[in-house]
């Protein structure tokens, strides 16, 4: 038997946003002692953390500070320096998901390629390095274009439904997609071992808001037939072993009008779309995470309540200290579980915090999280 | 519509230990700042509050350094010094539960007698000032000796079966007890609001670990006949709200064998027989706790999962740096749920953590927290 001295371990996680935080709490949970990178002094993890390494992800040293305190160390976020990850993992440090992985995702393009390369259905997509007007119009309207590198929460994406649209036209290396006629978003965590065991969470629903192309809404389990649900659950396995992923993954997909499942994009560490594991599920994404980047043996996936999960975005034009206007009608409302994610400053559409929703059935939960969205806001002290 | 700033509010804990730290992530998550009185630096709440102040929970100026600095005070342990705190609150300040109510539930004579002038059911005592052996032979062995005040956890407890067992007398003001022939030991946490709104939870099912009258398995909910389970909640209410009560609460309650149900003592804090409803309920309770000495709606305190409870304690014998034996055994089982406390020191049958086990029957949740208890434990390096 395999005797463990506290703490368990010390976990490194570079960023230190809300991913990190719930990360590090359930890390705490287990005993774990907890460091954080990340360029703002009390971010939300670092201010629960042991201790906070104030620096860049892109800063080399600040980053090599933070793995050799580490046992392990893991990210929330994708946009990190993997040069530097890359030569610290050489030198025998533990980093997971692997570096190469975190390169291979970071570039749309490569990340494409692997999973077509398994043959795993990928959105339809073109190479396109200098998206000119005579590209675009090459390729036809309408069409997706997505910058290979850089783009998050729905940046880095336009959506061009002619040459008129050419004024949202981003610059830089591109793919270019065709627009999906789609029935269903959904997205499935996996979470899978050092020993390549793994577990998968229920199917779920994501809706999104166009203002910034953000999930709005997420509805789990998803309101979809069982057969699908598998599919997209054996789809999403499939994702994480052809990329021979370490940790949790969300995977993202379409369904399109023709019945058609396609992989859309996966991010390489816990998701927003998994949030709701952490009440509706025997053991949530970011436990998970943690076992499975410490070694440890995985938990149940298995869900104990449907649920529906809202987003807390800054108000339009909010911006400075951040204030919570119906905070008491949306306790109210009962099984409303709400997480804000202690940022000092709000912005337009930036992520706050989010609501939980537990109810006898999806369809009601997403109901009361209507309610929560219609009373409860996030404003700035300057907002008007 | 109420616009609160962030923080929502700073939160004071009097106690730095496992109630305080699973208060503090509930508070965090709820948008609180949180401030810690305790006197071990690093205590398990300091080590992830905003601040810990290091001083002693009889220290008049290190209490009102404290509750100085927050909006709300609250706390995890019943000894403190509630002179200081009566004279914080006549100054203005939030402090609950109330001071006054602490004051009382402090003295267990207090505490039966307001109980009692209630018309609740209590253990049937009597009060006992100077328990000399000649007190004890006229109140008639066997009997149970409890002291009056600063008794936790099993301690200030003594059975006392004869004469022969006078050597376990405890010295100080008591009370005395007839031996209950006790079928269930039960417990229901109750949440009352300032607003005198409550919500309770399931009754649940305590068997004691006899080494240490501490509690060693809990079942939630308890194997008991629904019509037992709803006097059960029916007398807790009462319980608090005899006492005016504002917080979460653990009564603690015998069923006897020939079918009384009897309050044997409540605590007026989150308690060990409610860490369960982390995992297993819409709302825990050491939210509900939070919400309700800030004066939040309360939340459901549905159950949503079956589940059994242990208590994770220092071996017998065992000093030092803790280690914790058989987690990849225990983490294997489905639904098991590790919380470890980050205390840095073990001790014999000191509470170093617990492990929530859900599964889809009460019997089968309790089958594998057998399991984890078997292979699971929590020895020191000095440890044999």
């Amino acid at each position: 038997m395999r005797r463990s001295g506290y703490p368990l371990a010390r976990l490194g996680i570079i960023g230190g946003g809300q991913l990190g935080r719930m990360m590090t709490l359930q890390a705490k949970k287990l005993g774990c002692h907890v460091f954080v990178l990340d360029p703002y002094p009390h971010s939300p993890a670092g201010a629960i953390a042991m201790e906070q390494v104030v620096g860049g992800f892109g800063d080399p040293q600040a980053i090599r500070t933070l793995v050799e305190r580490c046992d392990v160390t893991t990210y929330d976020i994708e946009h990190i320096n993997t040069r530097a990850l890359q030569e610290l993992e050489a030198e025998g440090h533990v980093i997971l998901p692997a570096p190469g992985l975190l390169a291979m995702v970071q570039d749309k393009l490569r990340q494409k390629e692997a999973l077509a390369a398994q043959g795993i259905p990928v959105v339809p997509y073109e190479q396109c390095d200098h998206p000119t007007p005579e590209a675009l119009a090459a390729f036809g309207y309408p069409l997706v274009q997505k910058l290979r590198h850089g783009g998050y929460d729905g940046k880095g994406v336009a959506l061009l439904r002619g040459p008129e649209d050419l004024r949202q036209k981003l610059p830089g290396e591109s793919l270019l997609e065709r627009v999906i006629d789609i029935a269903e978003e959904l997205s499935v965590m996996v979470v899978r071992g050092r020993d390549t065991h793994m577990v998968v969470y229920p199917a779920v629903e994501m809706v999104f808001d166009p203002r910034g192309n953000l999930l709005d809404l997420l509805l789990a389990p998803a309101r979809i037939p069982e057969a699908l649900a598998r599919q997209a659950r054996e789809m999403a396995e499939a994702a994480i072993s052809a990329v021979d992923g370490v940790g949790a993954f969300g995977v993202e997909m379409f369904h399109t009008a023709n019945g058609q499942l396609l992989i859309n994009e996966i991010a390489p560490r816990p998701h927003n779309s998994g949030h709701y594991t952490i009440e509706a599920c025997m053991t949530s994404q970011f436990e998970q995470h943690v076992r499975a980047v410490l070694g440890l043996p995985l938990g149940s996936a298995a869900q104990i309540s449907p649920c529906a999960m809202i987003n807390l975005l800054g108000e339009p034009g909010s911006k400075g200290k951040p204030h919570l206007e119906g905070l008491d009608e949306a306790l109210a409302i009962p099984g409303v579980s709400v997480h804000i994610y202690g940022k000092a400053e709000v912005r337009p559409l930036r992520k706050m915090g989010h609501v939980t929703v537990l109810d006898d059935s999806v369809e009601a939960a997403a109901e009361k999280a209507k309610r929560v969205r219609a009373c409860l806001r996030i404003v700035g002290e300057f907002s008007g």
